[in-house]
């Protein structure tokens, strides 16, 4: 099954502009900046997405006479990765502020080697059959992550009609990865692509560690 | 001079949903809502705009490398019409964080006759000379409030390289008037351009007062 | 008429480490941030406010049963001096989101000698008569603007039953000057009182001029 | 070891508007703003603790002089239990936005006899050895969640100083549960003790489920 890239980063925008500054490990100091733009790439994000879903006409009574304005069909259900995915989920919800929502915890469990397989713990999800799926993780980096992630999802909640992938920084690797691995129609929404990896799998150059930057370094 | 016109509700996406909860007079009991939906229509608005604007590319450090990422050349300075205008304004201020803002008061004075003249009072602002110049106010009926503040900041800051006016509901007569009177190039970002006006000069079906709706009736 | 003067700077909380923020020249340099601050302090500030306000029980059904609880009896009427009081007024409003609004515009016209007279030009406001007013503006350096603003809201939209003036920043003078000239039942909120001012009238160490510091110089 | 608890709605404020607001089963059908409800009370709830904590004089340079402000010695670190406690979790971090956080889930897993027992899968958190914990859920009902995300918490990262429980509102059985099952230095912030729940644990008459409120219904 073909996946469409839709690279928002190859036409300029202030998306770019986010970009640069959540790369910037000058900025990057400032926390609340950090979760900030990860929330308005989340938004822009959503409204792009926003502009593939289905529309109905409805009448609308307004003060001074009647109007037929079409609204979203149906709301998307917004999943996201832990926890790296939250500020970007609350972003996207802030656009569909009607939708369910889902949480999906997956991490890296790091062998002596630098090896690590990809762990899911915790998931609660609505249905998600024959649904509109976002799922969200703010870097796509190995795409083990993203790809357990909707395995699980699918196998446990059900198949959805299609899934927009949702990411800000990806590397080439991740999205051949997703490409390969999800058979269903599906949209990876992101916002740069970059080359390479270091050997602990992090995207170069990439930004860091995204859940870190935005929450503090775990123990 | 050419007026662009941009109507953002000829496309679907979430925009159009947001216009129909605006417009509609149960929603618009919540007063909280109705801004916020204001609010997310500026960003969009000026997400929209900002794919218009200059970029140059910066080189980034971050903490795994270094990459070469667009950023706006110059930000956008952002003026509002007073009352209404705020809420629209705080979304576009969302998005170009980073700019300078002006604020400008024009009022309808009303006559017996249910004529009015358009009365600007308060002007505060930065220098516009060559500069590019996003002006808001919620909605565009006769378009007279929208000329003549344009024409007072032009005439006291200096005429901008390029004006992107913004609303979110106007009138095809205020679309008219506007194209009439602006002499710079010009671009109008718009959600919807409704047929007509009550005697009153209120937009049909349009919303009613957006004024009184974001922050109450005025004595 | 006695004014009650209720500094949150006496005791430490967090309010206190956004006042340091706001004050701070490096940290001024991000304009949003600076907004943010304001915005949090002016939520807290309504919070704090909301402690005397009236409350009356109200039955309210819940998915579970039914529960007695004091909801606030009437919402204050929240008017700030533009533009500089508009960070503080965003907060207030998110406090108090059913509240009526109220703006108006005041500024300094300075003479060759330094000295300068308050105009104030654009006012929009609800009736007052017997409500509870929420005055705000970001700075009170000598008084004189929030003075001449309160004088033209109670000539013009009545006198309210009580007005809590709100600032972050004021000038012992000013905090005397508004002693002198209020005549109703009144209580000052504010989060430092600094004891000089500058030949132009700019409280010391104060944190400069909040309005260009929110959004940028005017011309 | 005793526990402190600070009952916010024993004395009105605009806590109280909004603990009837997400009660209210005609206002919950707004997830925006049951969410952004849960934020206020979050942010509010910060504060309150804001005022316990310790602060150093810091020397802060604003642009017209020398001023010596009162700073947060150490921000607490923010831990939340999955997923009710995500909305007040983004109030509590609006207030504390340089703050490290932690993330647990817990779950109740339903037996066919009306029993249940908590499950903790995921916990992602920074050190908390001698530092000070806010753990914040949403709803306090029979305790378990909160003692076991406590108890896992101390055994994986460390004994705080001090810990800080959140709950909107609680039942007496969970505050009492809380008391015996902590044994460090706690304070239970709250907006409400019920009396009573129902054979599934919830409290009543509480507000339903504030998980399934602020996300929808999970499969």
């Amino acid at each position: 099954m073909s996946l469409e890239v839709k690279n928002l980063g190859l036409e300029n925008s202030i998306f770019n502009h986010y970009i640069a500054e959540i790369r910037d490990s000058l900025v990057q100091k400032d926390r609340m900046r950090f979760r900030t733009n990860l929330n308005r790439m989340g938004q822009i994000l959503g409204y792009e997405i926003s502009k593939t879903l289905k529309y109905e006409e409805r009448e609308v009574i307004t003060p001074l006479g009647q109007a037929f304005v079409p609204v979203l069909k149906d709301f998307p259900v917004l999943t996201t990765v832990l926890r790296a995915g939250l500020p970007l989920h609350d972003g996207l919800l802030q656009v569909f502020d009607r939708s369910d929502n889902g949480f999906i915890s997956a991490y890296r469990m790091h062998h002596k080697d630098n090896e690590f397989e990809i762990k899911v713990e915790y998931a609660s999800c609505p249905s998600l059959y024959e649904r509109t799926l976002i799922l969200s993780d703010t870097m796509l980096a190995t795409g083990n992550s993203m790809v357990l992630s909707f395995q699980t999802l699918i196998e446990e909640y059900g198949t959805p009609e299609h899934v927009h992938f949702v990411s800000v920084i990806g590397s080439s690797e991740g999205v051949e990865y997703l490409r390969k691995n999800v058979e269903i129609p599906a949209t990876l929404w992101i916002g740069a692509i970059d080359e390479e990896m270091t050997a602990q799998s992090y995207i170069v150059p990439g930004l860091g560690d995204a859940g870190d930057l935005a929450f503090g370094q775990k123990d």
